[in-house]
């Protein structure tokens, strides 16, 4: 014991969060007892607060505050798409777009065998149970376009076309509002493949 | 608000801790609202328990659940001798060596120009004033052997050597159980300067 408890015991508990090693514990610890009281006491309460309220919705792993998040609860959704996303946070980037109006499914990372994830690790079977039971018709494959995202990608959708269902992948290509001249070669080349008439 | 409220709330509220940008705060919330409600709730308690409990030492500035801490409030300790320290937490380095039996002074940093940091920004005022009426007979400056300590020990020096009190530096030289090939130039340099008679 080197400080008094009070501070020994937020350091440790604090050393418990990822990404945070004992040094940034004590970094955040000293701060923490220097900041006013309300400040200290906001920041408890929005974690009890976040840990209780906040819980995943039961067709779709979404954060939500009730069983079912604000999009399953959305009768005039199109149930028979589906969206398959990495994180929850990955929908608020496709409904910022307002192009989609179909129903998401969060997988909660992606295969990585290097990590020891496999599709046991993700919500892949709640995705096939819910492709029967929900009759849907298109699954769009909108995993991270990276070496994991698109071995996801894969996995998945030849699971999802042996049942009969369309599986679809975002397009890759340039970026809107890009340069020619400063895109990798990999981006451009998918941007060759994936070309369009117009 | 991209997410649900609660979960809104808490990413910022952990953005508020320094070295916590938007992205770590995000990480660490959706870290925590997927922990056991027990770890949550013993982590915000360790917060507020913290601010509530710990205060600074009225004579030295050391964390302490008193007024006095606990080196302050013993009064088997010599108390003409003060060791001034940068941070609270080199105290607790100190006190592992056995060897010091004064009391301490936590100057709250060093001073550092490029970072604002002037005298006035630090407890010197509290030291001297602490120096007159505690009859103090010498003061070790521990403060670390970089640039900001070094002058920070300097400017103190100078101060208290007008006021008719010893002034003593930690010694530098080579780490005990070191290695002389592996020694900077500037810690040989010292070690020789500061050589001793055995």
């Amino acid at each position: 014991m080197y400080y008094t408890p009070p501070i020994e015991r937020l350091i440790a508990e604090l050393a418990r969060l990822p990404g945070i090693g004992p040094k940034s514990a004590q970094r955040l610890a000293f701060h923490i007892i220097k900041v006013p009281l309300q400040e200290a006491e906001d920041l408890a309460q929005a974690i009890v607060e976040a840990r209780r309220k906040v819980q995943f919705c039961r067709r779709c792993f979404n954060l939500s505050e009730m069983e079912l998040c604000e999009y399953c609860s959305d009768s005039r959704r199109d149930s028979s798409l589906v969206c398959v996303v990495e994180e929850a946070k990955d929908i608020v980037a496709i409904e910022r777009t307002g192009e989609f109006r179909g129903l998401y499914h969060v997988l909660g990372g992606a295969i990585s065998p290097i990590d020891g994830v496999g599709p046991e690790q993700l919500r892949v079977n709640e995705l096939v149970s819910r492709i029967k039971e929900d009759k849907v018709e298109e699954v769009i494959l909108a995993t991270n376009p990276s070496v994991e995202g698109e071995a996801t990608a894969l996995y998945i959708a030849n699971l999802i076309r042996s049942m009969g269902v369309k599986a679809t992948r975002l397009a890759s290509g340039l970026p809107v509002g890009g340069d020619l001249e400063y895109a990798d070669e990999v981006t451009l080349g998918r941007a060759l493949q994936g070309r369009r008439e117009i």
